[in-house]
């Protein structure tokens, strides 16, 4: 017995997924109980066809064809974007066919729909490649901690400005130069915005709160600050106080249990924190359950072979539970959390600022937190003249009075600037 | 409608997950699609049954008469040891029920026959709690990287070794004294034999080698040694490498790929390598695979919370398995890779000696390495007079001809004595 699989997209990951499928098929077929067979490929233009050393029968431009044709039994969808993906995948899905997809633009945007139409359905849609590529994440956070309560996620999830920022901490470089260090080695695209925005982080941000917290979420809810305006400054200062500076997607059930709050942006981190070994372009996600305690998944985030070892992954399972005429039904359950504004989000500040070297400064300062109802975790005083500088972490307190505090700071009189502003992050209470 | 769970044993964990059935009904609920309902208790003796809260109805002296109850959908075991529980497990499976269970010694030992049982039967035994606690692990192992190659599993699965270890390498301390502070902090039992000999490593090494590489391996099966004999002198030698001592469990295809190695011994590791930060009583499982590149998983490894949630993770998969009417078949594919004997690994070995401090002994020693067809990585000569020694770290050969290089050392007329002999890991190539 074999399955019949159409592969939509052909690039660098779909063209590894059809080798892996033929080059292991002894392999899977004993995992699976039925063999698995290539029942077309949909590509843009017919001349991704040559080199490939395929049939040049399989492959078509008529995806939607494809992705509905009666032998076809299972659907890989590694074309990525909104559409046409999202047209073929629920096509394929009213047409009875299981889905594998590392479509996060597509799950972040419009994840509810896809999970809807799947399980009206009965079909299977499996996505461990959307989210830190190779790395068994999502179903371990979908089935292993189902009886668990997920209290916060931080994630390192984009290995583009992991690469930039541990390149900044190592070397001391400025992020022009990292980033273009990282385009020339391929880490980073010609246009790296989609990464170094944080727009790729915040479609993960939105999958992984999904699956930690029951509820929907969506790339727009996702509070997002890239890693353009971190500064040579900001690594030198995060690295006087024993912390590096990483870009994390956090996802945190508020203290109340009534809401969460889900954000990308870069964050001051303790070296002692597992994730602040994390070098490279590797992804990990932390993961704090109330029973489980602190969990770390480490590995390749993206690539050719990582990527296509979690499709595979996938296509196992749902090719197996095809076999046992089942299917794993995602999203029934709502926990009902909303996602609260960034505004409300719990958080801890690091702040420098050139003040003028006078007297007073210090409690002139301190006042300002004060009226926000910040309180001061510590604070340091150094240089003095032009150099004198007041380098303050803040106890934890909501985000918008820390933002508004920094912003007065800012056309306060004995503060010449500030220097740098970042967030801070440490292992939780729970 | 409810699916009725009988409990084995009582204890850190049964309690656990007992308070956490109760206490997430509705979670559960919602995931599961049915509720979950404690149908019983099996015990020693019926005074476990004051103080927890429950129904002294529940509790019962007759397990096999629990297990067998014809109201009972699914059996948690968390009695441990090889009997009563094997017996027990097995009249569940073939009353129909399916089995969650934390019982790492059975399943190193006869793991076999339990699978060929649940197979028969059609039901499912689960079993993430068995091998790193908290950390999902087993089911990523066996269903996200069902589609990859697994070429080596380094993992340190022993927190009370690690703890040991660690404060070893933080403090300079001995292995007495660490052990002592271990027993006194709960980190270790008063007969600490089966952590610090590494049988419980063993039996870990021996569940991970079945997963991920598909074929039958049993503790007999796993080459051990434990820390006893890692002394002070072994741990500063590792840091004057940049290393640290672990002791690991090691699952190995060989080279040629028609066998495996399994392993648990002392080993010294980069400090840059992920596991040489996995501090205190952490677990954490370090996987190498063909598409994948290298995983990490980490977390808590025991204790009653953390080891509850990953029961309660497999209770919430094994119940909806029920509901759906499937199970998972394991155990099904045998590749048929045998397990070759220790002296047929490759390694590589650090080795300082205390030796004569005249002319000629670098040459000398030297000629001992490659009478064994042994290379040299890489020497250095410390010291003089008494205190000469010389450190050298080999390239890697089959562990016979590095342990007959180190026998034959030990009667050579220039070596006073060998102070450390440990094997060395480092990333592999693949």
């Amino acid at each position: 017995m074999a399955l019949k699989v159409a592969l939509l997209g052909c690039g660098v990951v779909g063209s590894e997924v059809v080798r892996l499928v033929n080059e292991q098929s002894g392999e899977l077929q004993a995992r699976i109980g039925a063999s698995l067979e290539i029942g077309g490929i949909a590509v843009r233009r017919l001349g991704r066809a040559r080199g490939t050393g395929l049939d040049p029968e399989l492959f078509t431009t008529d995806a939607m064809g494809l992705v509905t044709r009666e032998d076809i039994d299972l659907v890989v969808e590694v074309i990525g974007g909104i559409e046409p993906a999202r047209s073929l995948i629920l096509a394929a899905i009213k047409a009875g066919k299981s889905v594998v997809t590392a479509n996060k633009a597509l799950l972040a945007e419009d994840g509810a729909t896809i999970h809807a139409a799947a399980r009206a359905a009965g079909v299977d849609v499996y996505y461990e490649a959307s989210v830190a590529g190779a790395i068994p994440l999502l179903r371990p956070l979908r089935d292993s901690l189902a009886g668990d309560r997920v209290h916060r996620v931080l994630g390192i999830v984009n290995g583009t400005t992991n690469y930039i920022l541990d390149r900044m901490d190592r070397l001391g470089a400025g992020f022009a130069e990292s980033l273009e260090e990282a385009q020339s080695l391929g880490y980073a695209e010609a246009d790296p915005t989609a990464d170094v925005e944080g727009f790729d982080a915040a479609a993960k941000a939105a999958i992984l709160a999904r699956l930690a917290f029951h509820t929907p979420v969506t790339a727009a809810d996702v509070h997002r600050e890239g890693i353009t305006e971190v500064s040579a400054a900001d690594i030198a200062s995060a690295k006087a106080m024993g912390c590096v500076v990483k870009l994390l997607a956090i996802c945190q059930r508020a203290e109340d249990k009534t809401s969460i709050g889900v954000r990308v942006h870069p964050v001051m981190l303790p070296r002692e924190h597992p994730l602040a070994n994390v070098a490279e372009a590797y992804n990990a996600v932390f993961v704090e359950a109330e029973s489980a305690g602190r969990l770390m998944f480490y590995g390749a985030g993206a690539g050719g072979a990582p990527t296509a070892s979690a499709v595979l992954g996938d296509l196992v399972a749902v090719a197996r539970n095809r076999l046992a005429n089942t299917s794993v039904a995602e999203g029934e359950e709502d926990t009902g959390l909303a996602v609260h504004p960034m505004g409300q989000t719990i958080t801890s500040y690091h702040v420098s600022l050139d003040v003028a070297d006078r007297p007073g400064v210090l409690a002139s300062v301190a006042d300002v937190f004060a009226d926000h109802g910040v309180s001061i975790k510590n604070v340091r005083q150094e240089g003095s003249g032009e150099d004198a500088q007041l380098v303050l972490v803040s106890h934890t307190a909501p985000d918008a009075a820390l933002s508004a505090t920094v912003a007065e700071l800012r056309s306060h009189d004995m503060v010449r600037a500030v220097a740098s502003v970042m967030r801070v992050e440490t292992f939780s209470d729970h």
